[in-house]
């Protein structure tokens, strides 16, 4: 059984659809999610990572970084479209009370600033929730932003379609479950990682990046993150561009555990846009591979052919 | 005339109290608050930047990197304290509906989730707005967490107070006015700075760093943020421990200028812990300007006493 | 009047003769050559500083590095070949005893060790004194391994021409006067620096190449000489792409004296070979001033058109 | 038997006598002393491979790293001290020519300003020769600068002792034996290498020295020799302050053959001063391990104790 982030209608539910049409278990936050896997009450649960227009997803990155420790083992990128719902009846020049998620707020702000001038604009739980809200006729809320699966799911109409200010964000899944033997290597994979700098090394960020730059890893994405204890404490967040199990990334991994102490492993997964990264010259598993052979014949010159 | 991210009672206005006592204009949100000073409606305005526990705050960063340029001028940091104030007259077994920003949320789940397991929690706009709605008698809501002058403000009891997860928690707020002189340097400054990485170039980062690095500018705070265009690109938001005066940082931004193509200074200013930095050998500005003297004599070597 | 590493017939008077045929001066050494700029007998002296065989000339290097000020302020270059040059009468098969300067019993070793078995060879202080010498009826030495010039120079026969092993060995001189004002930028123009590291930094060397490659500043030259102070103490000679009036070397070379505590400015000359160095991206002088301007007008803003 | 850079008398001999009194033979240069190896006639030879006064020595260092293979086994120090050595019966003032080998010349060349003013310098092959020179009673050589050892082997007077301008000077030798395994690491070693950049990576010096900072291994000399491909074209000749089994030294010789393209090695062995290298935090043997078995742990999780 799989969970999501729910509840039912959310963009993760959407997401989760995208693979995988069974039964599956809706949690009302991602810690609950996350800790349903640790709890073994389901196998795996679809959680959103980051957004193109809001940045990472603090809930996830954080539990996932200092929680007990899960695997992310799978990636899904989906377009994220809004729709302004309202339930049947109701006119445009009506609304005066929307109600949606933070997200979807930040997302569709000038549309609504330019389209409902009069309306004011209320952040809720869940885009979900939001709809369920107006789809009951008590309640205050004229309109919901919320995904086009929502607005189906409570009966609501779609008065107007695609309003989110900047077409074209996407949000970013992780399929998370209890940690095991990665998904093998594909050629086109991400290793996702959490790195706590010492803290007293100064330069320690630099230092941290030239372990990746060094052997050829690319990053794909970083974020700082408050350690929660205090201004100026940080941890990394951390998406490259190689799996665990590819020679640079391997070395990558063993230098960061002894440079900078803590090292969180989250997984490493097919890349949902099937990328193949370019590796640079000396980067490869071949080279480092040759680079192998050469160092034991060095060594060992009585075994040389 | 000052303003601030209202409504009265949020913990932005408690620190816009500790330094301006004289009447100030609360807006409905950050956006709205950083247009009223582009709109001349306001000098300043007191926003809140980042949140030990939750990481910088998006509409603050977003705005001030992306919008009409702003400068920030001075630094506020607040020790966040949460209580859980209820309707004169509830019971605390009676509390079963909990209303809340989601950050306090956040900083609370726990405490929550241990001392109210019965209840559920509704994230609304702002702890105030949470308050205010519990002082409602008609409210669906028994109890807001908030801050302590907003229980007082709206009249609520206090019937749990800072029961934050992670005592110790503080917020960052930044005084945002137009852009002009930055205050003059004390020996205890910070720059805000947002770096957009030419995309074109892979390690682009690592070349950002060390253009901070080689001229001995400490970074106290670094976040990636999604310039909305898409997964995987970002630009970086930026404080360091240098005012843009001191030679440097002015070395430094003029290097990150050629390098990174665009650079957006956001304001020089005295720290709030007023603690000075430590300036490496050979990057006071002494020593700036001694390398300056040298190279003068060099090469006018006829002006040599 | 010029002076030049003598005696007459050495390369280095022919290189001279490239661009000098006036009346010239030969000193007996390196060192005696450049106190004789210093003494002011001499305006300038020519004087070999590498060779593609051999390195570079270590008395140049030390004398020009810890020596009274002097200023390279023009660099030429020679193709080296040599001749194998006899008394008139003598055979080839009678030759037993050859005589030469070191550097050039290096690159004409394997050559004689083929053509010559029987003969042994001597080290010299000059090709051009050991065509001198094998000029004396009386000398004990058969033959000498010196330039066409000096053959000629001294009435021998050359009874083998261009015998070097490796054809295409290029010696690089240098003409050194008083310190003064460097000759005007060109487009492609060399500098030449000593640098002293600071011993109590480790990976100084790292340190300080990085600040050339922060500023786009190729080297064309790197030698590591012993202090004189010990095994492991050492200065670096070395050539730049640049001219120190470029703006990417004037920032260059501040940013060493700041850094690495000594900097010996040697003399910015247009290059022999008139390449012109390929400038990167944000290292132009043009790029240096745009970064000037855009730093002064957002820290004077109210001086903004 | 081993061999050493002859004839007798010289530094070399001397320094061989401080660890092997038995019959050893000498070549009249490096190169043939290097052959000898080479060709089996000697087991190893002592070669000199720098001073502290005049630097690398060139012919030992090109010819290790461009001819056949061969692998250094121990270094030996040794002060360098100069007498000046007369026939019997010469007087100090009647010095007129006076023969030694270049590298003496340098070191004594004030003293011999000062004190023979009026005398001539000859330079010549080494200094055991310029002591046999001198004691043919027909030479018209008055005197040599020799080692103390070379003046009583050819029956010279010692008209003066310790006669080099900087007291001090060190010269290092190695102990050149046929590729084998090397000798065991002591905990205070060197390893000495030869890299040759790759002529297409611009910043190739810099990416090849952070390979050996990042893995926290200390140079304790570089140098660039020509390729004698002409100019601009170097290789570089480095001591390390590591055993090339030590856990860092093995990564970056690993990594250098991976991003260089050639590497040379040329022997680890004991240091002669049997300075201990300090070692940073994370570049232990015990870090190294301890990263492996971390890795092995988090990618074969079922192993999991």
């Amino acid at each position: 059984m799989l969970g999501y982030l729910g509840p039912e209608g959310t963009f993760t539910h959407q997401a989760l659809l995208s693979f995988h049409r069974e039964e599956a278990r809706p949690y009302s936050s991602v810690i609950q999610a996350l800790d349903a896997v640790r709890n073994r009450e389901v196998e795996s649960v679809l959680v959103p990572l980051e957004n193109s227009m809001e940045g990472g997803v603090s809930a996830t990155l954080d539990n996932l970084a200092s929680g007990q420790r899960l695997m992310i083992t799978r990636e899904v990128l989906l377009d994220v479209q809004f729709d302004l719902c309202v339930r049947p009846g109701t006119k445009f020049d009506d609304i005066r009370h929307v109600i949606t998620h933070p997200h979807a707020a930040a997302q569709t702000r000038n549309w609504i600033a330019q389209n409902l001038p009069k309306a004011d604009l209320t952040e809720g739980g869940s885009t979900a929730a939001a709809a369920k809200e107006v789809s009951n006729p008590d309640s205050k809320y004229d309109a919901a932003v919320c995904a086009a699966v929502a607005g189906d799911l409570y009966g609501l109409d779609h008065i107007a379609r695609n309003i989110a200010d900047n077409p074209g964000a996407v949000t970013r899944f992780v399929l998370v479950g209890l940690p095991g033997r990665p998904p093998a290597p594909t050629g086109s994979d991400k290793t996702t990682l959490a790195v706590h700098l010492r803290e007293d090394q100064p330069g320690a960020l630099l230092e941290m990046l030239q372990q990746f730059a060094m052997r050829g890893v690319n990053l794909c994405r970083i974020e700082s993150r408050p350690t929660k204890e205090g201004l100026g404490s940080y941890y990394f967040s951390i998406d490259v561009e190689a799996h665990i199990l590819d020679a640079r990334m391997r070395e990558t991994a063993k230098g960061l555990h002894r440079i900078m102490g803590e090292i969180i492993f989250l997984g490493s997964y097919p890349r949902a846009d099937h990328v193949r990264p370019k590796i640079g010259r000396g980067f490869s598993d071949k080279d480092f591979k040759a680079a192998k052979n050469w160092f034991i014949e060095l060594v060992n010159p009585e075994e040389r052919r």
